[in-house]
Parts: C-alpha cells; structure tokens; sequence
C-alpha cells in the first residue's frame, strides 16, 4: 500500500499515513457502502466533532480511552480538548442530550476519523477510521440481532470482500456460573485466569463441582449450531441459563434473517468487555489478523439500554486490489472539444481526462496518462500499447 | 441547523458542533458529489492524515497557517506534532514525494477535516471541512480554466444549490502597473491601500499618470463581459498587458466550456493571495456570505507549476431544506418479517425500521417512527396521519 515505506516513515510520524491512489478512493467506497447500509436499516447519520471538552470527551468512558487521548488547551476558555480516540461515547452524549427526545429505539450511526496516543495491538495505526451504529432505548434479543444482521449488510460490499464471521460472546455467563459457588477469591482468580486462557486442565483443577460444565463450555467454542447443541445439555444456574437463552434466542433471530451468515460462540469468554451488560461480538474477514470490527450491549448514558457496533474499515484496504470494480475506465479527450461535448461520456461513467494543451501527439499523451481510451473523431478508440 | 444551541454550546467548545440528522448526511451527500465530480474529470483522490509533523505541515505555509495550528508532541519521538488547519500544503508534499514520479499533469483531489485554533472570518467555525482539488506540473490557461469548470461541475449538486459566481481576480497585476512608474515608498503604499479600499478619489489623488488606468480598471470590476471590454481598450505596460491577456484567454477558454457559468473580474484585487503567482478565483453562492471557496494559481514544492480550488461542502448546509431530495421514504417493518424478505423494498430505495418486538398496534408505532407507510400482508400502505 505503501510505494515507498522510508519516504513516508522519513515524513510522517510512526502511525499515520498518506494514503493515495487508488487507496484513498477504494477507502472512501467502502465506508461509503457501509454508510448506505445502516442508513437503508434506519440508521441516521451524526457527526460530531474531532475535538471536544475534556470532561465531557471521557465522561462515561473507562481510563484506557484517556491513556489514548491527546489534549490541547482551547485558548478560548482555558479548558483541556481532548482529541476523540472514539466516536461511541460521542454517540451516547449526543443520544442522552440533543436527541434525548427524539422517538425510541433510536437507531443512529456515525463514520469518521479518531486518533490513538499509541497503536493498539494488531496495528501501529494511531489514526483509525471507524463506521458504526448504535441502537438506543430497546434491549431485546431482536434489537442484538439487528445489530449482527445490518453488520452482514455492511460488510457485503458488492461481493468484493471475503465474508465475515462473527463471534458471539456473553461475558456475564462465566462469573455468573462461578459465583453460585462460594470458591475463596484465590481459587476464583485462578479459575478466571484459566478460563481466560482456554486451560481445560487448570479448569478442571480449580473449578471444584463446577468444572465439568466449564470444561463442555469450553470445548464448545466454535460454530453455532454444534456450540449450542453442547451447551443446551447443561445444567445451569437459573441467572446463568437465561444469559444462555438470550445468546440462543439472537442466534436464532440472526439465523432468521441470515442463514448464511458464519456465527460462532465464545461461551466463557469475558476478556476486554468491561462495560458491556450482555451480548458482545467480535468480526472477523479471513486474510485480516485480529477484528475488524466490535460491539455489544452497554448501558448508554442516564442508563438507556443499547446495543452498538464499531467497524473498522480501514483494515480492509489491504484485501481490495489495485485492479478491481471501484476502478473505471479513463478517457483522453484531446484539446479543443469542450465539457458539454462530453458530457455523455461522464454520464457513461468513464474518466475524462481532458487535455491541456495541443498535443503534437495526443496517443502518446493518452497512453502516458494511463488511459484506456482516446477520443477521436468524436468516437472512442481503444489505446493499444 | 441546531435543536438547541444552548445546550449545544454547552456541551461543545465554541467552534465545535455536532451533525445531527439530516444535516450530517445532506454534509455527506454534497461531499460525495463533489468528489465525484472530481473524480470524473481524472482527479485521482489522497488522504493525508490528520497530524503529521510540525515542520513537515508548515514547511511552505505562511506563519497564518502556523498561528492556526494546534500542536501535542509525539511522546514516540518528542516532535511536536501539528493538528491539520489546512488540508492543501499536505497535497503538495505528497505530489513533490510519493508521488514525485507521477506523469504530469497530476490531478489529486481530497476532502476531510481541518481544525483552527480560532475561527475565521464569516464564521466562528474551529472544524471546517475542504474538499478541493490541484493539477499540478502545468502551467497554462487552459489548466487555469479546467479547474474553474471543474468546481463549477462540483458545485452543481442535482440542481439543489443555488448557481455559483466565480470571481476571477490578477492579484500582481495591480503592482506589476504601479511598478513602472517610480513612486516613492509613501506614495505607492497609499495607492496601493486606496487600490484595496476601491476608493476611486484617493486612486486619483495618488495614481500620478496611472489615475486614469487605474480608475478604469476599478470601475471595471463586475460581470467579466463588460469587464473585459472596459480593460481591453487600456494602454498597459507589456508585462501587465501579459497578465491581462492571461486573464482574457482563461475567461475565454472557460465560456467555451460552460457558457452559463456566472464570472466577475475585480482587476485590481490582491489582497489575502500571498503566495499565489497567477490567476486566483473565489467562489460565491447566493445565500451565503463569503467565500465558499477559493483557489488559484501557485507554486507548489520543488517550484512545480500548479493551480488548485478548495471548495468548503460544510458552509452549504443551511441552504438544504430538511424535506429536500437526499430524504427517502421511510417502510415501517412488522416484527416477523425477515431481511430477506424486504430486500425488494431496499433495492426499490426505502429505508426500512425493522420493528423489534410485536407490536399491539404496528400502525401507531409505525407513525410513532416518522414513517411514511407500513408493510401490512407483503404490500406497502401509507400511513396517514
């Protein structure tokens, strides 16, 4: 992506990047797809700023997201600006204030630059773009599922991308089942930690009466339907199984929907959902490392009951090839004729590239500015090599 | 344009706003067109990021740039880092680097935020937003023109904008005439102010044998025909007269292309074009005051010839009517019905709100959500009031 990744090192600082041609256009393409999605679900656009109050920047949000976020002093009132890491609790303020009013569920979405202090794992990018939705005033399985199903639509990008896969988690459910036993707080550490790291032998040495069902849990991580058929055999505390039945009902409405979508299930994972209160997912798109996008069900703002998603549709860049559909073909038009004698072209959808001066040799010209095509005798000919 | 600007301001620095619905999809929109419209006449797209290296972002900008912009150290490096008030010095470094090897002409275009330290004038805004283009490596009336009739095609959004006037202004040539005469320090510094104030006495009091053309071309400031013909009957010096002719030959390229495009001359302006060397042109739209945009010739790094216009998409907001063209109907969806079966409706260009939970009465819900018919037995009703 990069023509030349010491110039651009030697000019921009680690993290940033310049990004040309024909990058910055397929970049526009797809988070403009995706814009169009959630906007054909409801979802309507809000923008907020790069730069807000400190204070109201980092209100509800936890302190990894003030480590990430670079101040200046408005000269104006002395107050610290904060540079958005973020644009989701820009969402929930702007939810809980402007359009506190405004009719419930709101469905709103958002797509714009944030910069981050330092990279975050799986990239060194300090400016990220994100596109996402949130789904604000409902909590139902259906509205969940909603958010999964207009993520398929928005990662559909004209069959251009890989399919996505999307891994389902209940962060509750593992501390929920836990905590029916009065396990000291050590062997409840040590049990997370082997949880956490998907250790069935140190689940079965910690987890007392409880490790049978923990290891099953843990060996049905995986597709949907094989992870629910182990886990409905389960025998569960009733707060525990109602987490579970949650997480079946949405798989069932997103089956509903989407029967072709890739669901997988995470059944004891929790790790990174610190203030979510219910189902939480990850994206993945084969060919990208890590997830290209997030989301889950939180308590927004005045404790509105939400549900959201993040995508990230910088990471796609990589898989779309400098040679695919957002490509159109280019038209050299020679010096003399005027736009509105090629305006049919431009409606045509090719690129006119009009020329500047007479050219004593305007096939050369045209091959030189790559173009497929010259116009001549006010036809197109194809620009052989 | 604000629900509430009490409590908008405060929430939000002053300069700083959100984008509530519509707004910040009609934003979205004209943006988009724009970009299209360069893109059609071979404007290839760049994306530089939001901050990049203090001396690299203010490396050949004036010190207005350098007062406007916000700084935070990069604690990677401990260089300071600048935060974009302008987009266009960042087109440059990229055509005199990465793309340094491009065939020329290069046409680049961009669009995307910037932050001021304070606002500007016409406007208390601190984020504005630039999209634009340069066509960089030429220097010819012709280039000149293409980038007037290209803004002029950015300008035109699906006729829902009033028609823009293109002010076409010399800014050396005022100078380049009192040059040859040898006014004194004094004497020159007061013709020159009496130039910018267009007080037509004082140009008679200071203007020694040059009264006579000055006046002339004072007065001669408006519609670019009768312009034109007032200035063409003038004795210039050589050099002067070249300007003039330049100015000429690019009105006249540009009528050929786009007859109906409304051009003024104001033959005696310069002030605000530092650092440009040619013709320089802002653009006017009725309803607006100021600037919507503005460009002209200059040269770019490694002293390449080149011409640009960046166009300001977010000051045309208010003159978009909450019921104009960019809003769809919108299909309320009774819970039940799956994606699959409304992706008709989608494609047909209906927003469609999935109904979440089963509805008493889907018809008040469905009005409850603003929508304009409802889906009853797999047909579309309206919805009355």
């Amino acid at each position: 992506m990069i023509d030349d990744p010491e110039m651009s090192n030697a000019l921009l600082p680690i993290g940033f990047r310049d990004l040309l041609p024909p990058y910055a256009q397929n970049e526009d393409e797809i988070v403009q797809w995706m814009i169009d999605a959630f906007s054909d679900y409801g979802y309507e656009r809000v923008s907020p700023p790069l730069l807000e109050f400190e204070q109201s920047l980092l209100l509800h949000a936890g302190s990894g997201i003030a480590e990430q976020t670079f101040r200046v002093m408005d000269p104006e009132t002395h107050y610290m600006m904060g540079l958005r890491p973020d644009i989701t609790p820009q969402i929930a303020r702007i939810a809980a204030t402007r359009l506190v009013n405004s009719p419930r569920p709101l469905r709103l979405s958002y797509a714009g630059p944030c910069v981050l202090v330092s990279g975050a794992k799986h990239s060194a990018a300090r400016q990220i773009l994100q596109a996402g939705i949130e789904l604000i005033g409902i909590d139902s399985p259906q509205a969940d599922a909603e958010i999964i199903i207009v993520t398929a639509e928005a990662m559909g990008v004209e069959d251009l991308l890989p399919p996505i896969s999307i891994d389902l988690m209940m962060p509750q459910l593992a501390n929920s089942i836990i905590q029916t036993e009065n396990f000291d707080e050590q062997q409840t550490k040590l049990l997370m930690r082997a949880l956490d790291r998907k250790d069935v032998a140190a689940v079965q040495q910690y987890g007392g009466s409880l490790a049978g069902i923990l290891t099953t849990m843990l060996q049905a991580a995986g597709p949907a339907d094989r992870a629910i058929e182990m886990l409905k055999g389960l025998d569960l505390p009733a707060d525990s199984q109602q987490l579970l039945d949650r997480l079946f009902t949405v798989v069932q409405a997103v089956k509903t929907h989407n029967p072709l979508l890739q669901l997988t299930i995470d059944p004891v994972e929790f790790r990174g959902w610190d203030y979510h209160t219910g189902l939480c997912f990850s994206v993945y798109m084969s060919g990208i490392s890590g997830e290209v996008g997030r989301g889950g069900r939180y308590l927004s703002n005045n404790g509105e009951p939400a549900c959201g998603l993040t995508l990230r549709p910088d990471l796609l860049l990589p898989l779309i090839n400098d040679d695919d559909c957002f490509q159109r073909e280019r038209v050299f038009i020679p010096f003399g004729y005027t736009i509105e004698e090629v305006r049919g072209l431009r409606q045509d959808g090719y690129i006119l590239l009009m020329g500047l001066t007479e050219e004593e040799d305007a096939l050369t010209e045209a091959r030189r500015l790559n173009c497929n095509y010259i116009l001549q005798d006010k036809e197109l000919k194809a620009v052989a090599d």
